[in-house]
């Protein structure tokens, strides 16, 4: 089972329900794109190559239920729904630029309504598709920078659950641990959504590879004992001048790497680097519900007081100068990034 | 009522306990030093200030709990009790040296063990006393550190409950905002054991003070993106050449301060100061269970998956020149800490 997959014997879109793992595994099926833009928001699916694809699909539930007559109708119907998509997350590139790829290409199809509504569902599956490709390239590129012995600390989840399989950053651990390199990875739990805990250790678990879960505040501690090897992340968008916005933590994180000389490495596909953007302070910074950091129990019980407020910011920027390189599906970029990100994007 | 407070009408030492905060305000009674030895251990109570007292009152309860009918055997099983409290937790400066100070004051008493019981009790209570107005000390030194509209960060706890009363860190801030400053405060929530979440926003509330808690891991957007005026913290042991070991996270904290140029301030009782330990790395870390890392929920769900390893070191150390100064007592001390800490040492 992929995270997300077109069930083609009902027209409906399925997903692995992610905000019930690793206790429950449950598939969840929509008909309907208003649907998958509240999942989107609500993290049913999150990682910024699952939500690209995820709102593809979504377009091709908008197709099925246009009820429009003509191609300008039905076109005008995908825009609306892009727009709808769009707003469920502003900070991932993926999401952006998954939306704006179909809708060019149904403006540049040239059939009738009926071959317009399958050519957005084929592009999106294409889209999946390439996705698990681009995904395994990523893999076979990064894991180059991993040796036998290696102690990785891995922040948030970006395994098969952050993309439509494999996954960008854990993928890079999976390919290396398939290898035979003899792997140990300090998993961030990842707070607020502890998608760490949660996600990555159900993961790393399944693929049979050693690792210990440590609250996100440790990883300094462990960097600067000498105990740590690699950094590895994924990212939500990637400026022109190679700054990155991803999990909240990951500006800090890669702080402590660099004090310690301990390489810090994003993983993206090139979808995720947005060229329009000159710099990382441009990038649209998500703040969701105070609820996520209110939330958590020990003991059953609350931890905050009552009346307490919260802020809760999704994502944080890290400036080019503490990222090491950045693995895509076409090669390894490494600084200035100015110039080797704009030729990585031309394959 | 104060953290923790010699009951005289029972001979019991009273703590308030801090693991049932802020859901219910229970007062725990102790007539045996080997449970206020597991009380440490357990952080019935904790905070360095608050764990050095603590131990010192238990002193006194072994005094009273000693059959010894001659001066030797009684110093005998005082350092017995001293040895027994000392390995509760071994990274706090304060937990030494109240133990020692105890102690040296019993070797030197000329009285008999009647008189030494009583020695011991009173030499406790005026650590306990004295704590209080070292505390208020150091607030007065800090708050001038502080203006009128400033964003602070805090890690921890270091309140009233992290202390005998008034507290260290935070009692800069209550004191400057009973000097009218207006501030908000900015609580990192302080995974794993969320002393942020639970006791620093609990006490915050109670003052009236503003505050959001955050997770640890948004700290660095905050500070990135220009909120931030300081960053506040306490320690429990700071080496000679003025590196600081405090709660896991504070390294990680201080770097994020130190790239955006806001200040990072420890606020200690010259207590915490062990000249003995030339740097950082000399100091003891302590490793706690792995399931305070584990043992958090989401809905009554626990996070992780089953059978999953953590690591939990407790504190980290970070580095002196990360420390914009160091808050004493007896005043506010600036690098060259090397130099400079051993003359606050002298008062």
């Amino acid at each position: 089972m992929r995270t997300v997959e077109w069930d083609y014997s009902t027209g409906r879109l399925q997903m692995i329900d992610q905000r019930l793992l690793p206790v429950e595994f449950r598939i969840q099926s929509y008909a309907d794109y208003h649907e998958v833009s509240e999942a989107i928001r609500d993290m049913v699916v999150r990682g910024a190559p699952a939500i690209g694809v995820t709102a593809a699909f979504g377009l091709a539930l908008a197709a099925q239920q246009s009820t429009a007559q003509d191609v300008p109708g039905l076109l005008a119907d995908l825009k609306h729904a892009a727009e709808v998509l769009q707003a469920s997350r502003p900070t991932a590139a993926n999401l952006t630029w998954a939306l704006r790829h179909i809708l060019l290409m149904a403006t540049e199809n040239e059939g009738n309504v009926h071959e317009m509504r399958q050519a957005v569902l084929m592009e999106a599956q294409l889209m999946a598709d390439d996705d698990v490709q681009i995904n395994r390239r990523m893999a076979l590129h990064g894991a180059i920078l991993i040796n036998d012995g290696d102690t990785i600390i891995h922040h948030c989840n970006t395994g098969a659950l952050a993309a439509v399989d494999w996954g960008t950053a854990l993928g890079v651990v999976r390919m290396a641990h398939e290898q035979g390199k003899r792997l140990n990875v300090l998993v961030d739990e990842t707070r607020p959504r502890l998608q760490g805990a949660r996600l990555t250790a159900w993961e790393l678990q399944r693929y049979g590879i050693p690792y210990a879960i440590i609250s996100d505040n440790a990883a300094g501690y462990f960097l600067r004992s000498g105990q740590v090897n690699k950094v590895l992340f994924g990212a939500d968008r990637v400026a022109a001048n190679g700054d990155v916005a991803n999990k909240i933590g990951t500006y800090m994180l890669s702080l402590a790497a660099r004090d310690n000389e301990v390489p810090a490495y994003a993983v993206v596909p090139t979808s995720t680097i947005d060229l329009n953007l000159a710099h990382g302070g441009l990038i649209p910074i998500e703040e969701r519900d105070p609820a996520e950091v209110l939330n958590i129990q020990v003991g059953g019980s609350p931890v905050a007081p009552a009346g307490s407020k919260a802020r809760n910011p999704a994502f944080d920027v890290t400036p080019n100068w503490l990222i090491t390189a950045i693995v895509t599906e076409n090669g390894i970029v490494y600084p200035p990034y100015d110039i080797n990100l704009a030729k990585v994007l031309k394959g």
